[in-house]
């Protein structure tokens, strides 16, 4: 199997000099949504990011940063994180064998990405503050004791995320509308500069409207202002203060897109509809595309017949705990035949 | 991208008339383990079955399963299962839109398996009774109503898993050993019969020697009995009596290979190595491959520059209570600068 740094090498930048990691990134599938485009009146994929290594879009731009980190002879890499950054970070630099430090808003991460970053073997530090204070501290501690930062203030992480448009075009040309959750803005700037990379290169002709999702209780690039105590469901895109606003804004108008708000509520109802429609379980903040859609449609602001690629970011297992908050349980029953048929025949 | 029935379709029993559904399953990545190699003097390779759809490498065998009794006109499926089958089953009956009913022992599923069967929709039963027990009542069930089962006594199922194999000899050729963890003693049935069919085609030369590793507390294959009261971290083969025992037997007898049993505490070493060592995260079960090299290692029967692919069967994040009850959680700290500074300088 080609890796992805080597399958695109020529629109990374990377040379002859740098280390090419691979723990099987990219290369993820693109699922025509068959019940949920019915529903919907679109033409709707799901980009099913979840199916990277460590469960999130995070490694097709943490193999590129910790692959150049190496280049450069770094020691160690630093990163802040909801949870998938530090999941990222730690299982490249295991597989580099450099040192991981990763700093995280306490109680505030989902259970699999902690889990996650403390098998692969990094210095997890859970801090008393939220994510944009995390992020803060970070940077300092970079700078300070000459660690490399990972988070996506590294130019290479939101390169290397550029491969998802790039794996979209090659397999559908360009959509008309790509629809991403937005929590510290890098991934929908990513996709957009991989569009405009592909247009220039002559690969694609026009670039899609780029919607960008938020939750309504860390929404600032919806109403225009931080967060500052940022609330949701959705762990991954809890951030009030977005590190990328700027380019995501660029994004977003320059691409005539939108930012959309959707609330918890419309978020796990997204979420169960996904996973019982189309038989794919993406994590919450994934899941705010498609309850984004849902909004759209019902304001009769989606076009019939549009081509949408939804990029469900990261799996639907990191954060089992928001599932069993749903009113799913199993119905346990005796171990008796007649019991089973009966609980089988009243379904 | 090409799915896996129509890549591997002169090899599958598929017809123009199947259904061909996907959901992304197969082309799973097989990385080359570096620091594991050096480690054990072997050239070992992980085929990473949890970036499958569903996280495991149940879904290769489902998605043939389902669409065969699409094909047949099944109005549901049904099966037994400790968590990973149910996964798939579900998921891929959502994508069918048909139903699943799903029989599984009460509290002895991992929690992120049975998150996946509810969400994706299944009719999820929890018997107070072993996978055994609820295997035995499915296969009645079945019968009776005229579900379709889709356990590995469904022959599709199996079918299906081959391509695991194939996707291995496309890339690397057939390696000398291949290693898989041992449940219900299907996946190495299907591997075997995989390898066999490949080199009836003319495709490989030789045929890999078939290792089975099971857990001491559920080894029937290794003791040669069925075990009443199976125990194990490792709940993915936590199976007393596996319904395609001699198969498997048949399948490590003709490669001559072998079955070895290692303990929990063995299987979570392995657990916690492979991901700090190379960046993968597998569930337990998975792990018992690795653990049973290092058995063999030690014991001085693995010789040396062998060319070993061990399958890591499921997702580690399908378990991550497993992980939380070993020593790891992360360090709390406040969320000030210098003790931060501190924490990082003394790691």
């Amino acid at each position: 199997m080609v890796c992805l740094l080597e399958k695109y090498a020529e629109y990374f930048p990377v040379t002859s000099k740098t280390p090419i990691l691979s723990l099987g990134e990219g290369n993820t599938p693109l699922i025509p949504l068959d019940n949920l485009s019915l529903k919907l009146g679109v033409e709707l994929y799901a980009k099913c990011e979840g199916l990277n290594p460590t469960g999130s879009f995070k490694d097709r731009g943490m193999v590129l940063a910790v692959s150049k980190a190496l280049e450069a002879g770094a020691s160690g890499i630093i990163c802040a994180s909801t949870g998938n950054t530090s999941a990222s970070a730690a299982a490249y630099a295991a597989k580099a064998g450099i040192k991981c430090h990763v700093v995280l808003p306490a109680g505030k991460v989902a259970r699999g990405k902690l889990i996650q970053a403390l098998i692969y073997g990094a210095n997890v530090l859970a801090i008393h503050g939220n994510f944009d204070v995390a992020l803060d501290m970070t940077r300092k501690l970079a700078d300070d004791l000459g660690l490399d930062i990972v988070n996506s203030v590294n130019p290479y992480r939101l390169w290397g995320q550029r491969s998802g448009a790039w794996e979209v075009c090659d397999e559908i040309g360009a959509p008309d509308w790509c629809v991403l959750p937005v929590g510290n803005a890098g991934n929908i700037s990513a996709y957009w500069a991989g569009f405009v990379q592909y247009r220039r290169a002559g690969l694609i002709a026009s670039i899609p409207r780029m919607i960008g999702i938020q939750a309504k209780g860390a929404a600032p690039l919806v109403m225009g202002r931080p967060f500052e105590k940022p609330e949701t469901v959705a762990t991954a895109i809890r951030i009030g203060n977005p590190v990328n606003a700027k380019k995501a804004m660029a994004a977003v108008k320059s691409s005539k897109g939108m930012f959309l708000a959707v609330s918890d509520e419309e978020i796990l109802i997204a979420q169960k509809d996904l996973a019982s429609s189309e038989g794919i379980f993406a994590e919450p903040a994934s899941c705010a595309t498609l309850a984004g859609l849902y909004k759209l449609r019902k304001q009769g602001d989606l076009p019939k017949k549009v081509r949408v690629v939804m990029v469900l970011t990261g799996n639907g297992l990191k954060d089992p705990e928001i599932v069993g908050k749903m009113i799913l349980s199993p119905n346990e029953v005796a171990a008796e035949y007649e019991t089973l048929r009966e609980a089988i025949l009243s379904c």
